[in-house]
């Protein structure tokens, strides 16, 4: 690529998460960057858009670096539709989403705002990146992530990533310089078992904490669990087709008719 | 079956929604009925959960026919994992969700609600349909939709659906009596071209609604944007491996070690 590629940076943590500073960082080494993030958290937003209320989107100033920054109201989806289709000049080379504070291996796919924001960049036409890792802290050791972070994305910008496919590539939490290296993974099958805790308000009403335990079962050593267990990086592909294909042919022996 | 199956209802459009109060009474000619809904609209909710506020759940009382209802102050997905871990005794035979106003075919079933809430009773081993009307208004015509809606559920229960598989079923709009039958479809592939409507509000800060146009150039005959089109109900068959296993092998010959 001659010229300096143009990157979308979003996230799910909010524009001020340590993640989304690093990979920031890491960008600029690469190309050229906007940044358009949620200006407050959307951990676990899922795919969520935002139709039946308004957007606001700010451009801020007195950013320190070269990227270009806005932070949105919205959800990290309307992040990467309202940059395409508004902000942006043109089409970004590449949409890089995170690094998320946590894990989105596994069925987290299915729950995570950060891989919303990159499969919505792939259901645009663009090739796109979701980086996490498996530390919900704050604090979280983000910088040994970069060298990673950069090859990932210099390969995917050189080699392509294959057509309607987003990557999906979650960090395991191992010590400083412990990573043995990545894997291309699939999806592991595993699920979260929710215990509801159960709590009443001052003025007597009934409330629920949601709060789980992830159960895997799935014992595959090519699975994105078996690789971050391992102390590997995951990088599963993922698509947006959910057409079960194989199930297609049992469903026609179905009758309607009678 | 040979006693009565426990049968999950819920949806995205709120407990009120003519669509789901259609589906209830479907479901009490089937078996024994636990509504669990939201208590105000959730469309394009996607697979968004509460995690980081509480959640409020009112049992019903005077409810209008045999089944049990509940309302919810959470997402579709939150209202499911209420229900299963929660709320109901045992394990429902079946989950389904709807009828939602508006298309869930194709691309939307990212976006959506109803399918989101389908999805997790699936994740969670219970077999479930979203339904789907191409009608959005609040007066659109759902009772000539039962006979087909009883059909389907009939033959999930009697048959089975696949393992880790989900039904998305849309339905047509089309005058009464002209649904030609029903199709098992692939999803189409299909998009969403944003126009973002600029507003300003009263104290001069501009702001956004999002609009779009949706793009099908998938010509297809067995995608449920076709089936749709031609007067047919879809069914697609839907699953929570977003692994794009075909990319596996090309991703592997990436060089990270360079």
């Amino acid at each position: 690529m001659a010229k300096r590629p143009l990157i979308l940076v979003t996230n799910d943590d909010g524009i001020t998460a340590p993640g989304i500073r690093t990979l920031i960082e890491v960008m600029n080494t690469i190309g050229d960057v906007v940044v358009v993030a949620p200006d407050s958290p959307q951990s676990a937003m899922g795919h969520a858009i935002t139709i039946n209320s308004t957007l606001y989107c700010t451009k801020l100033t007195g950013v320190d670096g070269p990227q270009i920054e806005y932070q949105c109201s919205g959800t990290p989806a309307d992040c990467v539709k309202l940059a395409i289709n508004e902000l942006m000049d043109r089409k970004p080379d590449i949409c890089v989403s995170g690094i998320n504070h946590g894990s989105n291996s596994s069925i987290n796919v299915i729950y995570s705002g950060t891989m919303s924001a990159a499969i919505e960049a792939g259901i645009e036409g663009i090739p796109a990146i979701g980086f996490s890792l498996l530390d919900y802290r704050w604090t979280a050791d983000f910088e040994s992530l970069k060298p990673y972070v950069e090859k990932i994305t210099r390969n995917a910008l050189a080699n392509k990533i294959p057509t309607d496919v987003v990557l999906n590539v979650n960090f395991p939490k191992v010590p400083k310089g412990k990573i043995k290296g990545i894997k291309i993974c699939r999806q592991a099958k595993a699920y979260w078992v929710e215990n509801f805790d159960k709590r009443q308000s001052p003025m007597g009403r009934d409330y629920y904490w949601l709060t789980g335990e992830f159960i895997n079962e799935d014992r595959g050593e090519d699975t994105d669990e078996a690789a971050l267990g391992g102390g590997y990086i995951s990088i599963v592909p993922t698509h947006f087709d959910l057409t079960a294909h194989h199930a297609i042919q049992q469903l026609n022996t179905w009758d309607f008719d009678e």
